[in-house]
């Protein structure tokens, strides 16, 4: 899948799948809703009940900055299936003007963010590894 | 959430992510299809066009075996999303009764694999911790 193809249904795509490692080694899996500029992906931590302070994602990317994310389309006619997967490194940005930028593409996305900002902090990857891969080749 | 929320929700859910880690120490994530039974999940490869031979999720479970499947549903309201995380302990089954019982249970579930039977191998999970979070509580 070429690089344009894969840019385009990540614009569209609603939601990833963010896996990082913890410092003892156990895989971390979590749904995310991203924005991406250029060949940067940022996702911010959403305010939700019952949500702990302390954060396995943003914890995990502290101690181990490599982290990947999949992007993927699932449907009952199997032929028209397709993924992307990122990978690259991760930083924690908690303010400042590209936590701004950062917020500011969440809410361009997602009607849900602009009527809720998330407080954050930001999740930046530099993707530095894009794949696809789709049924119909 | 628990444990008899989280089997149902499973039970009728059609598409996870399996996240593995490759010797290298790279994380590597593919969605899968998959059916449960009792604390064994089951994933078969499929016969998919441009499919290498060499599979990575195979050779990461030979290798490393503790796993990650994370199960989630998405929708524009956010108040309904929730997800479901198992950690585990990977199997590559490639023939007997437990591969003939895994594309039964995965034919049951999915019309797209009693017309298409995949040919394997077979992944199976034993799953040792099960977590689960529900934007409702």
């Amino acid at each position: 899948m070429d690089d344009a193809r894969m840019r385009q249904l990540l614009a569209t795509a609603r939601v990833g799948r963010l896996a990082t490692l913890a410092p003892d080694g156990r895989l971390h899996l979590v749904p995310i809703c991203f924005a991406l500029e250029g060949d940067v992906l940022y996702s911010a931590v959403d305010e939700k009940p019952k949500r702990p302070r302390r954060l396995q994602r943003i914890e995990n990317v502290r101690a181990q900055p490599d982290v990947a994310v999949l992007v993927d389309h699932y449907e009952e006619d199997w032929s028209r299936l397709w993924w992307v997967r990122l990978r690259g490194r991760g930083r924690v940005v908690e303010r400042g003007r590209e936590f701004e930028l950062a917020l500011r593409l969440l809410a361009e996305k997602y009607d849900q963010y602009r009527q809720r900002p998330p407080p954050g902090p930001v999740l930046a990857i530099e993707i530095d590894e894009w794949r696809g891969w789709s049924a119909r080749g």
